[in-house]
């Protein structure tokens, strides 16, 4: 092997691992969570990288939005997946990372795209967290795609900042809930945040949230349909609070919406400091996860209706089917405009 | 504990999980020990947050006992594990916690109560993990729930005084043993204490150090029926002495007593400090963990009498045996107080 | 990002993975274990997936041997590990991976080689662990590349066949070892193979083996040096047996020589099938590991002379010198012929 074969171009990290028995559920089906965990480490490690080729204190950079995630074919226990990350635009302070996921099956040799997702981050000094530092701008290939990224960044930029922190709580689920029903399905994780879960600066890898929220909506999914269910999209996602070591993470999920063959499930990130109790519980993250069911042979399998009790959860029906639809037309358009 | 303890109050803690393979034997079967792992760390939880309530110094909760636990059904592969915990009493320098699991099965919608635990927690200072700190008082719903819970703490006081640290030595088994021997089935693991094992303040988990017990406990059964075993039950376990970072955990386990349809094995964990060479090895923790044989359709298979050898073997069958007609008594007891 | 990047050559593989607190040391040096378990995966990866390219039963490839390792440099957590694979000759019945690391601390920008290995795979049906598959042959860029391979090929065979499996026992240490001697170090590890450490057919990967063995080389150098201690050379290592799911694994090490700067621990894997008793014990892997021990600017110490007492340490104290003294005469070599 040559000496000279260098680790990638600065961009650019290609980051790979074979499929283990507790990355997937019990029929072998790979979690969407663990596909968000390794694509947000490949961002992590790209970005951090990049943010550290200037002068000044060392940074690292931080998980801030995650765009809008589809997850086109499932992936199997003993594939290996490829996480091809690339910076596809940087701002004055954030990085666009845009990462591609191949599903390799080393025994027949197949192939197939997994899924695409596009990360932006944050680069945050190592002495204090809190203080954002400057991005060094990146060439571009040509002047469009410095501008397309331009575009894009202010896109999600409006986004993230009409994107409230919540304050719907979950309330408890009543204490013999009928089948099919919100409080039937509703399911918390809970975790205690340890020293691998933690970057350098001590702060929760955004990838270990993502991981937690993806199990939680398996498990709600799996309740509600009583089949093999995978992780089918997730909506954007926006980290406006940091979560640090020594925290105790709950992590609700409930669903929201069913249409013939998919149901939603919104998922709520609440952090609890476990030392520092002065400093009280707050909401870091919440999302919307689309799951679908399968039978054995992984066609999609049709969803019983959600059971949807008082204004609150039919208000979140209607909602969660406004979603359905708009994400429906937006993929018809697309459709069309490929042909 | 009240089934309808919601999950918000500040004394409860609602943790759930679901069983994967590292958390199961080879035929599908949740380790005991994955199980008092997941109680533990929801009773460190819940009454670490409680000791923070208070002005002063911070502090982490350590295990100091769980009293004797029953596991009452087996769980499997791809049930959900919830653990419910709850702060039951406090005295100046201690806190109670009392646990319930019950496994869901997602795909069938099936609920079983699988087991009942209490632990007791002592609050240890952040910045120096020999002093305890001082609990702060909860409070009652009536003053019998009061009282009823000082007679418990004053019991387990009095016990956990009684109960020394041992010094009978595991030997080594003879070079062949012959089969249904104590040496034939004697077994130990040995592990580096690693930074996932630890809690804030630098020492080992109780529930990590109960998932390798149980672990030991499971191979001297296989070993001595061959067949899939599973925990039955757990005697009450005092933590002496905390292990800290960097120790090497030797856990040795070794038949005591077989009745018809259960095997007793006493688990013994011996620390050696990696470092700190000078403080030599100390014996932690022991306990005694009851094991069944199950047959292909989870139904109990008889067990082959254990071979005893020489005075020391006698006299700990004879011991144990005594063990197991006073919990046989007391079961029966039991039955016949709730007819 | 381009849709047509391929996730690389089919006969070449890269992994990179950011170091995290459980890869490491107390003091934040990598494990070399973790680095020859990253390099077994990505050589187990490549070697499978070319084994799988022409028709016939699919199957995984199992290592055989690994060749004698240098770590060059140490590696820290926080940097990310680059692996290169690929493989470079292909006999009728194994495949030879040559692989290198590069550690790239993503603040500073610098990147070192932490080394270089060679890795023997054989390629066993997923239908029959036991059947060795024919290997597809690769295509060389030069016939002189492919004399090399076949020249390595020969060698490492004829070392193979010579390399016995060992008798020799690793007794228990006396009661009250003094410090410096053999039994005082001596030290094991005893782990269940669960179902994270198996491939697809059900056999553990070798790399899990071989960072068991490093940690057990690790405690026993901390024993003897009570200094940080750091992984500087591995020997060719043979994997005489597969090691099978349900198996309890020893790891047993002990000090057998002492130069100024640095301790050779011999390691010898014992494996004892939990159900299948009648297969009885055996050792399925040996080999000798080097330490150094680093001061706290990672220079090296001076190292406490061992202990040798009677007939069996005297005589492995002799071979272990002999050996140190060859490899020594061989740096020099290469050295000079390098100028």
């Amino acid at each position: 092997m040559s000496e000279s074969s260098s680790p990638g171009a600065p961009c650019c990290l290609q980051v790979c691992r074979l499929m283990r028995p507790e990355d997937t559920n019990i029929v072998g089906n790979v979690h969407g969570g663990t596909i968000l965990k390794m694509i947000e480490e490949a961002g992590c490690i790209v970005s951090t990288r990049h943010c550290n080729t200037q002068d000044g204190d060392h940074c690292v950079a931080a998980l801030a939005r995650v765009e809008k995630t589809e997850f086109l074919s499932p992936m199997f226990i003993g594939e290996v997946a490829h996480v091809s990350a690339e910076i596809t635009y940087t701002s004055q302070r954030s990085v666009e990372v845009q990462a591609h996921v191949v599903a390799e099956n080393i025994l027949t040799g197949a192939k197939k795209l997994t899924n695409k997702a596009a990360l932006w981050y944050v680069p945050c000094s190592l002495k204090n967290v809190e203080e954002i530092k400057d991005v060094p701008p990146i060439t571009y290939a040509s002047p469009e795609l410095e501008e397309e990224g331009r575009k894009r960044y202010e896109t999600q930029k409006a986004l993230r900042q009409s994107s409230n922190e919540r304050s719907d709580e979950v309330v408890a689920p009543p204490p013999n809930p009928e089948k099919h029903t919100v409080g039937f399905s509703q399911s918390s994780l809970i975790h205690l945040v340890g020293p691998s879960d933690c970057t350098m600066n001590d702060f929760v890898h955004g990838g270990v949230t993502m991981k937690l929220m993806d199990e939680v909506a398996g498990i709600v999914a799996a309740r509600h349909c009583n089949t093999n269910i995978v992780t089918a999209c997730v909506d954007a996602i926006n980290f406006h609070r940091k979560i640090k070591k020594g925290s105790v993470v709950k992590v609700q999920g409930r669903m929201t919406f069913t249409s013939n063959r998919s149901m939603e499930i919104e998922v709520i990130v609440e952090v609890e400091p476990l030392v520092e109790v002065d400093k009280g519980k707050y909401c870091a993250v919440s999302a919307f996860f689309t799951f679908i069911s399968l039978d054995k042979k992984n066609r999609p399998l049709p969803v019983p209706l959600l059971k949807v009790e008082g204004e609150d959860e039919e208000r979140r029906f209607r909602e969660g089917n406004a979603r359905y639809l708009h994400n429906k037309e937006k993929r018809l358009a697309e459709r069309e405009r490929q042909q």
